[in-house]
């Protein structure tokens, strides 16, 4: 792991590593922002995971997070979208291939020897930042937009003792039912509809039943977001976690848009939220 | 003028615009929020200059300062850095021609034809702005990073009558002792030494003696900026305030670089300083 970048930023740091990837059989970055409690102390972490087309620089750069997650004591680490490199296997589309990896573990040929995002975020990345930075391995929160709002929901459904507490911004809820997941998903895990249900939010959380395991799924939704009628549709995972019993706040931002200019408006309350719930647990 | 991109953001809105420039030759763009405050009444505007090799585009998606702007009732101008364009000169270095057009107006071939930013930030985008949004004409402020900081002092200190309240990040407050600020002026404006005296702002504070036009200026400067003691030299400028009579809060923050995340943990302060500027005087 080789720090390429480190700023200081309200009073702790912002640093931008590389690391050699085996899962992904690449060389990837993230950056980690470290606010100054983590000097004396364990804290908390959140991992925010991009939508399509993004890297780790989105969210860090335009996000706005750092101030409150300063405030709080709140370690935040954003992976990339997908493996990288002239080596990984590519596709001219903006929704398939680099920059959409859609937090899942390839099958598909050629895409299976590098396409590993959920090993990758839940185990590799996630021990390698555990065992290097200050971090409390079981306070941990997940957070996403877009495509890593499907990542955020479905990581956190299917390993909740990983992540305490979750959130989205205009997630993905239903990639099953949706073009961005049927493309991704019939490209990367075949054309075995059952398998799709594996990585589906609403699929997982209807499947979840009477677990409920969240105290709270916080989700943040641009009314006025283009891909919303398409590709969102959270009316439907607000249904199954009705279904099963999961307590779900869901706002729907009359005008805001898919972009970071809604993200920087709201993240604040995400950061509360993954405080409120991490800190209650101690 | 052409909108070409708007998004709600804290409640207001952020656009970015294209407009044919006169004075510059050329098509430019520039950004500006307008928090819901300016629904119903005019409101103070602060215009915001960025640094070398910088566009309307770093200050506006990387500054943080919208959630500020939204709470205190503030429009906020980003314009670009120099006129832009196939058909404008350009220079290879990173800080000269395009993305360094330092807020002055070249009198040099073949850069006059084209580089005239002061006269196009005091002139014609301050109408164009002024004339379109709903803007109160006699509340304006000026801000601005590193070459913007050179910027922000110079128009503030030439333009009072128009700029009531001005704060810089990091800024080139001697042009004329520094690489920087030397290569520019030779350039744009000739090797006459004297006319280099009107653009820098110790030089202008100095001559200022016994004005203290400015109820406050307001610096913030990293102490571990890579540029601070070759380009910036704030110490300079706090002699020459000292030497005529004008307050000046130089605050100079331990291990913070040149870059935006130092801006970003500083930028509520700037906000504020300007509002609280602006608003008394009504």
């Amino acid at each position: 792991m080789k720090e390429i970048e480190k700023h200081i930023c309200f009073g702790g740091t912002l640093a931008i590593y590389e690391h050699q990837s085996v899962v992904l059989n690449c060389t990837m970055k993230f950056s980690i922002f470290l606010p100054r409690q983590s000097l004396k102390d364990k804290i908390p972490l959140l991992t925010f995971l991009s939508g399509l087309t993004c890297t780790y620089d989105n969210f860090t750069t335009k996000a706005g997070a750092y101030r409150f997650a300063a405030e709080k004591g709140l370690a935040i680490l954003a992976p990339d979208t997908s493996p990288r490199g002239n080596n990984v296997p590519d596709d001219e589309a903006y929704d398939f291939g680099q920059g959409a990896g859609f937090y899942i573990n390839a099958t598909q040929c050629p895409w299976a020897q590098y396409y590993q995002m959920e090993s990758y975020i839940v185990e590799e990345l996630n021990n390698l930042v555990c065992n290097n930075f200050p971090i409390i391995k079981d306070k941990q929160g997940l957070a996403g937009h877009s495509m890593g709002g499907h990542g955020a929901l479905t990581l956190g459904l299917k390993y909740p003792d990983m992540f305490k507490s979750i959130s989205a911004f205009s997630p993905v809820v239903a990639p099953s039912q949706v073009p961005w997941g049927q493309k991704a998903f019939k490209g990367y895990i075949g054309d075995n509809q059952t398998e799709w249900l594996k990585h589906d939010a609403c699929a997982l959380m209807n499947e979840a039943k009477n677990r409920a395991n969240y105290p709270e799924i916080l989700i943040d939704q641009g009314g006025g977001d283009d891909f919303l009628e398409d590709q969102l549709k959270p009316q439907l995972f607000a249904a199954a976690c009705k279904n099963s019993g999961q307590k779900l706040k869901l706002n729907i931002h009359g005008g805001y848009d898919h972009s970071y200019y809604f993200i920087q408006s709201f993240i604040a309350d995400h950061i509360k939220h993954h405080m409120n719930i991490l800190t209650e647990k101690s």
